[in-house]
């Protein structure tokens, strides 16, 4: 396959690849989409499947869905929701109904949150964050799995067309819990279909690959049943600003909450793996190694919206004239205005809750 | 361990005391319970686990349940069904509040029957069957699968509960839809203990053991949850007419169903395997191998209600008074009468259906 093309600097990470060619992946294909969104011009959308069909709904104005999961632990949301909530704000304003499911039961299965606890934290804060950045709840459906008994009942059906060798090649060693969990994400994936068949995408982290590629072949054996089978973009991690591949709580200091204190978070990329020189005579003369600056990386995928001022910052930085000190300085401004939108956008949004359409 | 006592003749098959020995179960004890039906005084009830809890709770007038299921496919139950209804039947009468799950999501998902007939089904034929075989209806809780979202929504919470080796130990291979359906099982089996904890009884055949193991395993694994662990008692097959284990649809010349034709019943008694000897003489000498004889068997399990008279039919054959044709004679009678009083029954038991109280 024809290797992966970032023009703004970070390579794709080794692992990407290797998962794109196992499963016989599509690459992200931007010239399918109409004016396509910063992910999707900077190759951080990298991957996809059954791109085409989508893209053919969108030129024809067919219907289509695009859907995406909540999970209701926490009051914070990361970098990696954002991403997908971009992805579902740009095919809602071409044309898509969207469909948010709360994963309360999942949530409460699993962590030590109660059913009304998640269900408060969805309606006060997760739901809110997410039409901060960009979902147009005007456009959106929301179910929470715990009332939504059509998606309940076609498990079972589900759990018919797949063997067990299957869901090993897809997920390595599996449980009960995994497996039911696994179907349950099958069962949300078509479930805008129950009513009526239609092309659906769902904008996801590489790390949600197994539930596409498992909704799909479910699909390819009832073909009796008439599913169109979903189709997917890939997004790459926001990386952990250590340089590691994914930004995980597991180490607080290299990842951002959103919304977090601009103050802490500007603190923490103060710290983060840069591309600078050792010394500035270096840097002036070798330019940066932009391909492992976090700071960068996150003006790149979530900071800078205009391609011609990223370019410029890119040149200079690459060129040793703009300093990872001064990379590290836009980063923070950009960040800190970032969080101050985020924050004042979160609360205007709880009043547009009543805008969506909450269906059991 | 003791061997099981059989007072009437039959032998208990090898693999049910290898499966008493495998899995360390109980031996059934009629003298726990008090007036014990049919199938308790007859050996036929032969197994249990945890029956001292719930011959406390008839003891002390403790709240308690029964629960079984409907598999709403076909238009005839069997002898097995019957056995299950008998045993509930007793329950009800020793102060039990009796549940019934209508598996009709398992049938829509198993078999080519819709949700709307296999409602249908259950409410014209299955339900006023069982209400015909001894069932209360006024004492009975029914629920629909399809309609009893407590029950999916917790399949989620106990799927996180047993591990696949668990799994493989109780069920051998398994895939997908073996695991949803025995997760489901155990959620029905906990259904009536959502609301309030209290000891509860599944009376089934010793196929069903897996689930009742899974359930206790399950229940054990949550102990904050404070569930009892289900108790059961498991009944032997009714054996096809040929001798071997179990009636099955697939030898319909040797599986009489409910309700059937009585002549044609009277035609397969008639060709049964039985226990007379090869010439009259033989016959009054030696006495008839009561043990391999199905319409004696038959009689004991089924037909025959008054000990006394199994008892003077017992020693007749055994001492060859009678004939392997005065045997099947009898049992032809009396299966003649049982089926015109089930026809009768369950065209009565219709108009009993708004008896039972109906849950979601």
């Amino acid at each position: 396959m024809q290797p992966i093309i970032d023009p703004w600097g970070s390579q794709l990470p080794e692992e990407y690849n290797k998962l794109i060619t196992d499963f016989h992946l599509e690459q992200f294909d931007a010239k399918l989409f109409p004016a396509p969104n910063r992910l999707m011009r900077r190759g951080i959308v990298f991957s996809g499947i059954g791109q085409s069909i989508i893209a053919d709904a969108i030129r024809h104005r067919k219907p289509f869905y695009v859907l995406s999961g909540i999970m209701p632990t926490g009051d914070k949301i990361h970098f990696g929701n954002k991403q997908v909530v971009e992805n579902i704000a740009y095919f809602q304003q071409h044309g898509a109904d969207a469909f948010i499911l709360v994963a309360d039961l999942e949530a409460a299965a699993t962590r030590e949150v109660s059913l009304e606890q998640a269900k408060k934290r969805a309606l006060e804060f997760h739901i809110p964050a997410w039409i901060a950045l960009g979902l147009d709840p005007k456009k959106t459906t929301v179910y929470f799995q715990s009332e939504n008994y059509e998606v309940m009942k076609s498990t079972a059906m589900f759990s018919r067309k797949v063997t067990m060798s299957q869901f090993n090649a897809l997920y390595g060693d599996v449980n009960p819990a995994k497996i039911v969990s696994a179907l349950t994400q099958v069962a949300d994936i078509l479930y805008p279909q129950f009513k009526k068949r239609r092309p659906g995408i769902i904008p996801v982290g590489i790390d949600q690959l197994p539930h596409i590629l498992l909704s799909r072949d479910i699909v390819n054996r009832m073909k009796s049943e008439k599913f169109v089978a979903p189709s997917a973009i890939f997004h790459k991690y926001t990386p952990s600003l250590d340089g590691s591949l994914k930004m995980s709580k597991s180490k607080p200091e290299s990842s951002i909450d959103l919304p977090e204190d601009p103050k802490i978070a500007c603190k923490k990329i103060k710290r983060a793996l840069s591309g600078g020189r050792d010394t500035l005579e270096e840097h002036r003369k070798l330019g940066a190694e932009i391909e492992r600056d976090m700071p960068f990386e996150l003006l790149k995928q979530h900071l800078i919206e205009d391609d011609a001022e990223l370019a410029e910052i890119y040149k200079d930085y690459k060129s040793g004239k703009l300093t990872s000190g001064e990379i590290k300085e836009i980063a923070c401004e950009k960040i800190t205005e970032f969080m101050h939108n985020l924050e004042k956008g979160i609360k205007e949004a709880r009043s547009k809750i009543s805008e969506l359409k909450f269906v059991k």
